[in-house]
Parts: structure tokens; C-alpha cells; sequence
């Protein structure tokens, strides 16, 4: 039973992503057709760059006034690959007032501004989509929402960004160091000419925060995630690392508190034991851990990025908003009834890699074991190496909470015995 | 926006499925409730044995008249997981004719009559969902039809078998043979009493023929699917694999031809490189690798059968069905329009690794070469040992049809020189 009146898309940005969206749309017309019930056709493609020669996109279909795209009023469905805060949000915004639902692939927007972005879809009877903005063509958000629906996930642990996996695997593959593996991960493309969102955690705080709010039914904003980049981690962190069976890697963590009434969300690299499924997720992969109540442990793998993968993910939506509109109903919208309170990064439990370098004489482990006993934070292994007066000690602790471990290297910088704190590393994926 | 009069479901068999699904539907029902928009209750357990105390399931709920039950007419939702074909399939139809949907987890009707049972719910307008079907827990049906609707999939690639892993796997870990494996896999409870259905691959032919249909658009039968059991593999040919930087895994695999006008599913035995991701899977979880032209390479892992995580499958698709009914929409039906012709199996090509007993003397690689080359097979390696005027060869090839390959194999037993062929495997995952 196929409709023959086209479904009009109006695609916002026609970048890496956009382009491939459009070339998918064209070269697959019969396909989506098919798989909707009713053809689709690229209305309006809104660009920055007008003169551009835009392979498969008619030039009559582009234009620089995004606005007046989104206001036609025949649009079925906007495709958001902008990217940014504005004017993705206030496009987005105007296309649900003017009749459209919303794809997007915008995860800073969606993780600072998705409630209400949900809301005014709600308000408009719209769906939004948005199963690009988290670990590209990875299938996540779906399984998250729909998939698990009637089950209760306890974390979410996970290597949700490409460019910093790179990096990490190639220091711990080659010995680099952090600056090395960097420049050559510029040099093929894998991080931008300025890696901040990447290296400093940024693009994966705001997909840990969309996680984060599907996963437990409440609402987690980019504010509620603490954040470490991995500019810090060292060769000799990736040293340590081997001499411990792990290896390092910038994780997203969202985990519901034992009890039950919080949930907290994190981004900062890791030690994980190489026997974890996520220590061999090689070069720009992505992959994430889902533990839930009934499913036990899940792993969803694949291309974190890119233009046609991050495109299969926006087509994929394309298909059930189109499918949506055609049956008059709407997917789940947001759905944050749990509404459970974001706790702190001191309240977090894990355990800890503690390097220090101490004067190399008698009573020094006395002192330092003192001071972790004192703050509560069990030792599990501590292993002293010394000469020439001169001598590091590695602990790893039992579970402990970061407050505690934060109290412990306080007091520790304090004694006499202690030079200095080389590196602190938390220890997941046990 | 809570609606107040609940969905009502009827809930066919109470064995270790059924149980969990009813466990978990009283101590979550305000999660349930808050998810799907309206509460959901159990209004009749169909069981064969209705004096055994169900913890969880009120006595007044349980009857023996299945057929009674789905006659109701005020039955929203039937979740079967009786299994096997009758009395499920007239179940199940019936069930629509009286106006619910239906969620199952019955992989072997569903491979077996898909076709005519997504008829009968179109038909009636009404849903049929099976994520647990295939892998348990694990997202797959949803991710196939939903996620990766706007992209064009080529090869679906993967252990769906718990019990023939845990066989394999031991057999690879500890160097035990065949029946020595199973007796462990028997006496942990990963193998049925009469194990038939798993290790001869019948149980993973039937996901092959679902995942095969829905990944391609197109209708494969369970006839469809070529079949090898596990139950020859031995312990030389795991020494073989290792010589090889391989391990062995039953997979199934289902695959577009290069030409994309035709498809194949099988499930056999094959040799996979230990750095392919579904070398480490471990004891009896699943893995599926999914193939595409736009999202490349996606896996998606998780434990592949037992009571709560195939509850869990089934409850994720109670809550669409849920939803789709209050919204009076339903979800993707069959997509079969595709209609590609399946293949049989001397059209598929692999890679392929013999083992021959042979007579230890000169001339025999001759002999032996050119029948492979004769059948148009080309090889990539051969390794001859021999002592005592007996020897072996062990022949990697590259790739090949299934049909020229076994020409060759036909050839080279009429040979003088060729005492046996030991053993074939295919080599996949390259």
C-alpha cells in the first residue's frame, strides 16, 4: 500500500554528513520508498556556502535561508546535521511549530537543551530523533529507549569518542607519547585542527549525558557530568598500565547508585583489564556496556563517526518519523518519570592507581598506608621501587569513594616523605 | 498523560521465559506503566500444568484453556513463549482474528511461517514483535528493521548458539574432544538432555532464515538455510585452526551476492581469525557482526539465551506494542518486498581448509595441485607433513564456490595418492 504523495524532507547542512544523507536519500529513493510506505524527497537543502558544487543536491533545492526553509509548512521532516547550539536549536524549535519532526544528529545541543527540545516536540505532537548524536551508526538510543524498555539498566560504561580511542591506542600500541599521537591523529584526519571537544572530554560528557538521561529515565544535563580530558595521560601511565594487565581509555560511566535513588555521570580516562571487551576496541571504534537487571551485560560496537556511518544513523531515523507521520502517531518522546537526582563525582565508587614518588628510607609505606587507613580507602597491592635515595610506591586501592580518595591525596601532598603525586588513575570495567 | 484502564495481556506458557516475563511485569509494573503511558496487567497464564506453584503468578490467573484465553476478546497484548509450532501458530492466529497483538519468542514458527503469521497481523491490524527469538537478549530484530532502515546491509555474520559456544569454546580452551564438551555443557545445564536442536544447527539455522529476511528485505525459509552441525568438529582440527591463528566457531551467516541479486543463509562450523571480534566470545554468549554499505561494521554482543535476559527482550517488545496500540498505530510489519532469490550453497564463496591423508611419496602436491586447479580453485598455502610412508597436507585456499570446492574434494578422494580426506572447514571473518 504505497502513498504517492512524497514525504518532503528539508535537510539542514550539507557537510560530511549532509552530503552523504542527501546521496543516500537520492541513490536509495526505492529502497526508503519501499521501507516507509510512501517516497521521500529532499525539498530544501540549507547551507552556509551556497556556490559550492554539492554532488547529487540540484542546486535549485539549496539555500542559505535555513529559517525560511523550516517555516514552508510542507516540510514532514527536518534533518538537523548543523551541529552547534544556534541556530540549530531555534531551527529546530521553529520546525516543530511549523508541522515538522525533527531528526537530529546534534549531541551538544541534545545534551544541554534536550528537555526542551523534547517538550516543544511534545507541544506540537512531533517526534525528534536523535540516534546519530551518540556513537554514530551504533544503535543505542533505540535499544536504550525501545529495545530495554522493560528492563532496568544499572550502567552504562562505554568509549563513546573515535578521536581520543585513536590517540589512546596509539600511545598504548607504539609507546607514544600524548603530543606524538596527537599529531598523528591530526595528520589523518581522526581529530580537528583544534582537538579541545575531543581531547578534554567535551563531545563525550554530552553524549555521557544523553546516555545517561535515556538510560535511567531522568533528566541529566551536560552540568551534571563530571569531566576529565585524557591530555594528561602519560606514556608511563600506559607503562603502569601493562604492569597491572590493563590498558587505558577515555570512558564514559553513567551508573545508578547501589540503592537505587541517584544516578551519576562521568568522563575521564581509565585503567581496564586488557581481558575487558572494551580494552581491544582498536583505533577510531567506538563500543559501549550496557548492564541491566534481566539482560545482563550487553556491548554495541561499530564506527563512532564519520559521514556515512553518522548518515545510516540520521536514515535510519528519516525511515520511523517517516513511518510515523504516515500512521499519525508519534515514537516515545522523552521520558524522564524517574526524575532521580544527579550525585556529585565524590559520591562515585571505584577503585584507584596511585602513583607517588617518596623518600626512600624506613617508615615511608607506614606513613602512606597510615593515611589511606585514615580516610577509609582500603589498600589492595602496593608495590615500592627505590634507588639513589630516591623511590616511587604504586597503590592500587579497594572500592572506594572519590571524596575519600580526593581526602587521601590531599593529606598525602602534605607529608614530609612525599615528593610528589605522579599520577592518579581510576581502575573500571572489574 | 497516564490512561487508567489497563492493557491487558495474556501470557502463553510459564516455564523459565514465561516466569521471569510475569516476575518481572509485578515488580516493575510502575516502571512499565510510566514507560508505555498507561499500566499493563496480567490477565491470564496459559500453562500444561496448572498445580505447580508459580511464585509471582496468582492462582486465579492460571488456566489450562490457552485457547480460551486468546478467545477473550479483551486481551490487548498475547506474549507466546510456549515454543515449537503447534499449538503456538493457531495460538497466535487466533489471538488476531480476537484483536490483540502478539509478542513471541518462538524462533522456530517464526522461521517457519513468518510470512503467513506477519499476514495474519496485518490483516487484522494488528502487531507481531520477536526480538527474543533470535539471541536473546540482545537488540537485533529491532536494530535490523529499525535502526539500519535507511541503509542497505550485506552481510549478517554470527554465534547465535549458546550452547555449541560453550562447547566450542571449551573444547578450544582446554583441548577436550567433542563428547567430553558436551558431557560439561550437559551437566552445567548449557545442553538440553536431547541437545539435537543445537549442536546439529537447527536452532541457529531458524535465526538465520529471521535475521536473513529481515536484513535483506526478502523472505527466507528455513529451507532455505543451508545446515552443518558441530558435532564432527574435533580436537585435531582445533590444533589445526591454531596452527592457522584461528579458533573454530559455528556461525551463521547470512550474505547479499556481489551482484546483490540474490542472498544466502547457512550455519556451519568455520575457522576465524583470533583478531576478529568473534574469536573472544566466550562461553555461551552470542555476537552478531552486522555488514553495511553505510555504517560498516556493527556488533552487537550479549548473553544469547536464559530466563531474565530473554524476558527482557520480551518486555522491551511489550512496551512498543504497548504503545502502538494506545497510539492505534502498529509498528514495521514484514518487509519482504525485495523478493530476492536465496541462493543454495555451491553458489556461496568462501575460504576453505583441507586436511588429507595421503601416501608419502614423490609427486603426490603435483597430483593433488592440479585437481585443485582443474575445479578453478586457487591455493593459498599447502603444508605437508609426512613419516612412515604416510603423510598429510593441509590445503588453504582462497576464495572459492562451495561447488568447486567440493568437486575438488570429490576429485581428490578418487585419487590413489589420497589415502582421506580428514577433514574441510571454511574459513571466515576475513
Amino acid at each position: 500500500m504505497m502513498r504517492t504523495r512524497p514525504l518532503k524532507v528539508a535537510l539542514l547542512g550539507c557537510g560530511v554528513v549532509g552530503s552523504e544523507v542527501a546521496r543516500i536519500m537520492t541513490t536509495h529513493a526505492d529502497d526508503l520508498a519501499a521501507r516507509i510506505g510512501a517516497p521521500v524527497e529532499l525539498a530544501g537543502v540549507a547551507v552556509r556556502r551556497p556556490g559550492k558544487v554539492r554532488e547529487g543536491v540540484p542546486a535549485e533545492l539549496v539555500t542559505t535561508d535555513a529559517t525560511a526553509l523550516v517555516k514552508r509548512g510542507d516540510i514532514d521532516v527536518v534533518v538537523e546535521v548543523i551541529g552547534g547550539i544556534e541556530p540549530a536549536r531555534t531551527l529546530i524549535t521553529t520546525a516543530f511549530e511549523h508541522g515538522a519532526s525533527v531528526v537530529s544528529a546534534n549531541k551538544a545541543l541534545l545534551a544541554q537543551d534536550g528537555a526542551a527540545l523534547h517538550a516543544a516536540a511534545e507541544e506540537h505532537g512531533r517526534d525528534l530523533y536523535y540516534e546519530a548524536a551518540v556513537a554514530g551508526a551504533i544503535p543505542l538510543i533505540r535499544p536504550l529507549r525501545e529495545s530495554l524498555a522493560g528492563d532496568k539498566v544499572n550502567r552504562v560504561l562505554g568509549i563513546v569518542n573515535g578521536t581520543t580511542n585513536f590517540i589512546l591506542d596509539k600511545m598504548d600500541s607504539t609507546g607514544a607519547g600524548y603530543q606524538e599521537a596527537l599529531d598523528e591523529a591530526t595528520a589523518l584526519g581522526y581529530a580537528e585542527a583544534d582537538p579541545t571537544a575531543d581531547v578534554e572530554g567535551f563531545d563525550a560528557a554530552a553524549k555521557a549525558a544523553i546516555l545517561a538521561g535515556i538510560a535511567f529515565h531522568t533528566r541529566v544535563r551536560l552540568d551534571d557530568v563530571y569531566r576529565e580530558g585524557m591530555t594528561e595521560v602519560t606514556a608511563a601511565d600506559f607503562a603502569s598500565a601493562k604492569e597491572m594487565g590493563c590498558t587505558i581509555k577515555l570512558l564514559a560511566i553513567c551508573e545508578r547508585a547501589a540503592d537505587g535513588g541517584s544516578v551519576t555521570a562521568r568522563v575521564h580516562p581509565a585503567m581496564i583489564p586488557l581481558t575487558h571487551p572494551l580494552a581491544s576496541v582498536r583505533g577510531a571504534y567506538n563500543a559501549v556496556f550496557v548492564e541491566s537487571d534481566a539482560s545482563g551485560q550487553l556491548m554495541f560496537y561499530g564506527p563512532g563517526a564519520g559521514g556515512a556511518p553518522t548518515a545510516s544513523a540520521v536514515l535510519g531515523d528519516l525511515v520511523a518519523v517517516c513511518r510515523n507521520r504516515l500512521s499519525g502517531a508519534t515514537g516515545p518522546g522523552e521520558s524522564a518519570y524517574a526524575a532521580l537526582p544527579v550525585s556529585p563525582m565524590g559520591d562515585v565508587v571505584t577503585r584507584y592507581h596511585i602513583s607517588l614518588e617518596v623518600a626512600d628510607k624506613p617508615g615511608v609505606l607506614a606513613h602512606v598506608a597510615t593515611v589511606f587507613a585514615e580516610h577509609g580507602v582500603s589498600i589492595d597491592t602496593v608495590r615500592q621501587q627505590g634507588k639513589d635515595g630516591e623511590a616511587s610506591l604504586v597503590v592500587v586501592t579497594h572500592r572506594a569513594t572519590d571524596a575519600a580518595l580526593g581526602g587521601t591525596v590531599e593529606a598525602l601532598r602534605k607529608l614530609d616523605t612525599v615528593r610528589g603525586v605522579a599520577s592518579i588513575m581510576r581502575v573500571e570495567g572489574e
